[in-house]
């Protein structure tokens, strides 16, 4: 039976296993340092599609095919899709899955959707009723740059501070039986705003959100930043990461030394030209579901607490002065 | 235990019961035929505040606040709220629930919110683990035409299958323990997409949709139309309605006799000049958490099931030519 600890922290009665999970990026994130571990790697960022808010449909529906092949698994023998992404109205799950003969769940949680995915999905296959949940988040950078700052064609100068949206989707099945890494806990986050109205400076706005629910984790489970092999944040990128780690210790809380963040980590961020890293959905997605799946599975991790964060504005709430809400979910996971 | 029937339904093994629910509208809203069965009928749809937007995020807030205040809990006894809404990127839940100290998953189902949220939820508490959860979602109507449509100020002429997006919003409170009606299945619904392109007939796109749970729901559950005292649909209003119940009878089902649907209740059609109904999140969320709960309440339903419908496309997929998908999900509720 599922129990609750402290406020915010459900320890898992029977272990929500990820049977299998798949990554597929864009042409850039495989041109960076974490190359090998993705499934899939396309070409072609329109993935042959007319527009790119298709593409980025494309690339969430191969990735959700790809899991389902890794673990032997048909359309039938999942119970529920649990995916969003960052297009308006998550139309990116809506049009990539529709196809699917699967019942799906909408989530909107910006980028830090997929540790939303997995904390429901775990908190519904250990609390019986679903067999299997397939968790799925994606996003693309033309698709995004559009939507939430220019035209691609205008050409912007970016700011320091700005994150380069990941062109990639990952996605995990989750199941009561079988093989692979679980998922133990889950510390389901609030909605944090320290009033940050900056749009190229999401990593200051989503760090509060990710410090408050680490927090909330050690609280409630006793547990402090040496019983993780890794703490990985979604993708707060080289600005926001700094601002964890410094706030994290005036918590009491030393986490520098097993931090890692999947924005500092898919592009080679010098090389690349990425500014303060990577962000998007299908960051935290893409490397949990590619690089660090396969960590945990060649043992190098044992046990890891992955957090990703989102920002829950929009564009009309920033035009109108409002700041920057956030908010990040935390699952634990350990190597079996 | 929870238990699954069949490929899409849960059977709850301990009953999620509704302790509380509290619904908030405007004034076109409580000219209505419902307006006695309202928490709160607010006079000026901005709520004082200086966007149509915040104005939304306001009626979400005060939802929640009066299910909570009816229920006699604070919120540090909820351990997650599940809600979203219309707004790009689910803004209306995300402002309107920031400042609550209550872990938040934010959900996207368009009008199909309400019952995705009772259906996680009813899931999640049975599952254990989480003790009590509050479900909300919200829609404004002057909100929804300038993101959807068109400005206000336009004053485009409507076309005669066209619904009115409902001022409103409604929150209901699920707990494992208290009195109340309760949840006793979930049926959750997969995305179905029969080529309509028009947007002003959501009926049309959404009822296959419901249609597809209605169906699962009835040979999960050996259930017939016969079982329930009220089939209630979302908001497929008069259009999808009548499409609704044509569908049904070709399927074997009669279920004319107990079929109602929100988008033809909240409003007087003909003198409201609504055309094809009602439609938006806070239309199923404001009738069911006000005028059904009371129905329930006072014993002149025992048995119902609720299906919110979503048209799931977003502005850009439907200027790109793209067909609209839908989903619906089904909860049954029980009198007790």
């Amino acid at each position: 039976m599922n129990k609750k600890l402290g406020r915010q922290t459900v320890e898992l009665g029977s272990a929500a296993i990820i049977v299998s999970s798949a990554s597929v990026v864009g042409p850039k994130e495989g041109d960076g340092p974490l190359a090998k571990d993705f499934d899939m790697i396309v070409s072609d960022e329109r993935m042959g599609k007319r527009s790119w808010d298709l593409a980025e449909s494309a690339l969430q529906k191969t990735a959700v095919d790809i899991a389902l092949k890794k673990a032997e698994l048909d359309e039938k023998d999942i119970d529920c899709v649990l995916a969003g992404d960052l297009q308006n109205q998550c139309a990116a799950a809506h049009y990539g899955l529709r196809d699917k003969n699967i019942p799906f769940c909408g989530l909107y949680g910006a980028c830090s959707t997929m540790t939303e995915s997995l904390s429901l999905g775990a908190l519904l296959v250990s609390g019986g009723g679903l067999d299997r949940v397939v968790c799925a988040t994606s996003s693309h950078f033309c698709s995004a740059e559009k939507q939430f700052r220019n035209p691609l064609e205008y050409g912007g100068q970016r700011a320091p501070a700005a994150q380069w949206t990941v062109t990639g989707s990952g996605a995990a099945v989750l199941s009561g039986t079988g093989r692979g890494p679980a998922v133990t806990h889950v510390t389901l986050g609030q909605i944090v705003d320290k009033g940050i109205t900056d749009l190229n400076n999401m990593g200051a706005a989503m760090a509060p959100a990710a410090l408050d629910t680490i927090t909330a984790h050690f609280r409630d489970t006793g547990y402090g930043p040496e019983d993780y092999d890794l703490i990985l944040t979604g993708d707060l990128g080289v600005v926001g990461s700094d601002i964890l780690c410094e706030l994290s210790m005036k918590n009491g809380y030393d986490i520098s030394k097993v931090h890692n963040d999947c924005g500092k980590m898919i592009f080679d961020i010098e090389r690349q030209d990425v500014h303060a890293g990577a962000s998007g959905c299908g960051c935290c997605a893409s490397v949990l579901c590619g690089h660090i799946m396969k960590e945990l599975m060649n043992g190098r991790y044992k046990r890891i607490m992955v957090i990703a964060t989102g920002a829950l504005m929009n564009t009309i709430t920033v035009q109108q002065g409002e700041s920057i809400p956030a908010v990040a979910h935390a699952v634990a996971i350990t190597a079996r």
